[in-house]
């Protein structure tokens, strides 16, 4: 095999407040060959989340930070062109956390975020990176596992146009709940949960009254909050949330690129007068349990029950602009960049 | 029977920040006649507590609050004068929400808030009010029920010199913790917690460190957080819970005074991080399982297992002023007014 070079995205400085473009650096370096046990993995599209941020500050969290002159760390589909690994083989599509970069070279072996998996016969790649991937088995964990949820649930999703809360939203509609209500920033987002997900209401934050909607829209108050956003609408649906309801944290992407550590909600006392059980969890976690999720994912998604979303960027010197598209909430569904012409 | 007449301390104005005895008013009544199916109760002590500062804002929660000009809510124990309710007869120690004044004519009913209650005999009658009281059963449910504290947690109990707290922690220890830490306020309430109440560690808030002395007694994290204080500590702790967590929002006494809500706790995304549970809850949903926790916390008592501690304060005029020692931190175990002379 002629030496390929391989483009990447390095962590160049850690960001402070909001990510920008310079915090990376674009570097092209030859790969090396591919070892015994390695497979070798050109990707095709990389996937973005907002969990990703947290990744690029130097604190200990549920994953070591991304390093300073590492290739940043990324979901992401392509194609195998080499492989010295017996479970793999040239010409399959895989999936795993491969980073911002053209060539992936791996262990091919689990590792602490998922290690490789093939994408099964007849399933779109780049539907392992939204709906079948990270995001969508965190909407399935987060809706199902963590939330409970249950017949006759009046639900709350924010971030709900997002690769996450989308998911999360129609995962809640098809186990019964008796109202789904989505908020996310936009007119254009707002009629795609309607039309397209199917949810009972939209709540624009971008040009509505949220507090005054949801009391609206929950008359007898919300008995599950799947929130993936924080600050001000957190505590503004603390206030609205009924008696022994159950709160899901799955992110807090407001906060995400703040320099200094905003306040939390104010409203939390209502967990005790409203007798709440909020929880937090990680994707990680529940890894053993992938196969079941997809397989119940992929069964809504055939049957048609379960509608996805991706937006499509392309062109891989766009990776740290297409990064600032979620916190700019410019992406409807799940934010991919296509990075092979093919 | 002679007309009785009766001082009553009533809410005279809904108290801003910190609550003050002009906000309530001292009144003399005779009393009526006692009714079929009541019964006429001479209170000896008059119990307080935290959550009754709450009672006093105008603002929908888990009970309607105290309207302007109505007697002070407030749990007592007292004698039975009169009845003419089959179930109670003249000389009997009872206890229920009877308010502040000399006497108090009910129904003999269970209501809202835990009707009537007979204090077993041999039973302390102020022990109904502290350890086998709301505060005790808040304890009880809010650590077994609600945190259920196992054998090798790591337990940390904020006001826990306080009347629920010194509780709380006393039976994370007798459940198998394996580390039981104590925060309270002042060297007095330090040394009850080590020297009394049996805790591993003390920390005295208003001379220590907190968050450095927290990663001290808990290089593993904490595993089960009882919080009755909120604030700035509740945000603290949130740095130095373990993975898979649990916190019990017990209350949050530290802002109960405050005009104006003071911001929430700034590191609640530790929630998510650490994949916590945290969950708040109001003893009166729990008031059908009052038995078993009566019978288990007077087991331990008996057996010299629990301790209690009460402050008694005297006099009825110094209903309000005894109020207000919670909130000055001067109270070590169950703020008690005795009533009575005898």
């Amino acid at each position: 095999m002629t030496q390929i070079i391989n483009d990447q995205w390095r962590l160049r400085a850690r960001p402070v407040g909001l990510v920008k473009e310079s915090d990376f650096e674009l570097v092209q370096e030859p790969l090396p060959a591919t070892g015994d046990g390695q497979v070798l993995v050109r990707n095709h599209y990389l996937a973005f989340e907002p969990a990703m941020r947290g990744w690029l500050n130097d604190v200990k969290s549920y994953i070591p930070p991304v390093g300073l002159g590492e290739v940043m760390r990324a979901s992401a589909v392509g194609e195998v062109v080499e492989s010295r690994h017996p479970d793999y083989s040239a010409g399959q599509m895989v999936s795993g956390m491969l980073g911002w970069q053209k060539y992936a070279l791996t262990e091919g072996m689990p590792g602490p975020m998922g290690g490789l998996t093939r994408v099964p016969e007849g399933v779109e790649p780049q539907l392992m990176l939204s709906a079948l991937g990270g995001t969508g088995l965190t909407a399935y964990f987060g809706m199902i596992g963590i939330g409970e949820v249950r017949e006759g649930d009046t639900v709350l999703v924010t971030g709900a146009a997002g690769a996450t809360g989308s998911v999360a939203a129609q995962i809640a509609r098809l186990k019964g709940a008796a109202k789904v209500v989505g908020i996310a920033g936009g007119p254009e987002k707002c009629q795609w949960l309607l039309e397209k997900a199917g949810l009972d209401a939209a709540i624009d934050y971008k040009s509505e009254k949220v507090s005054a909607r949801l009391r609206e829209e929950f008359p007898k108050g919300i008995s599950l909050f799947y929130d993936n956003v924080g600050g001000e609408i957190l505590d503004q649906a603390l206030l609205e949330m009924a008696q022994f309801g159950r709160v899901v944290l799955c992110g807090g992407i407001s906060s995400y690129n703040e320099e200094e550590l905003p306040p939390g909600p104010a409203n939390y006392m209502q967990i005790v007068i409203r007798r709440l059980t909020v929880r937090g969890f990680i994707l990680i976690d529940h890894f053993a349990q992938a196969g079941e999720a997809i397989g119940a994912l992929s069964g809504w998604i055939q049957e048609g029950k379960l509608i996805h979303a991706e937006d499509i960027q392309e062109g891989f010197e766009n990776a740290p602009k297409t990064f600032l598209r979620l916190f700019q909430g410019q992406n409807l569904g799940k934010q991919l960049l296509k990075i092979t012409d093919s």
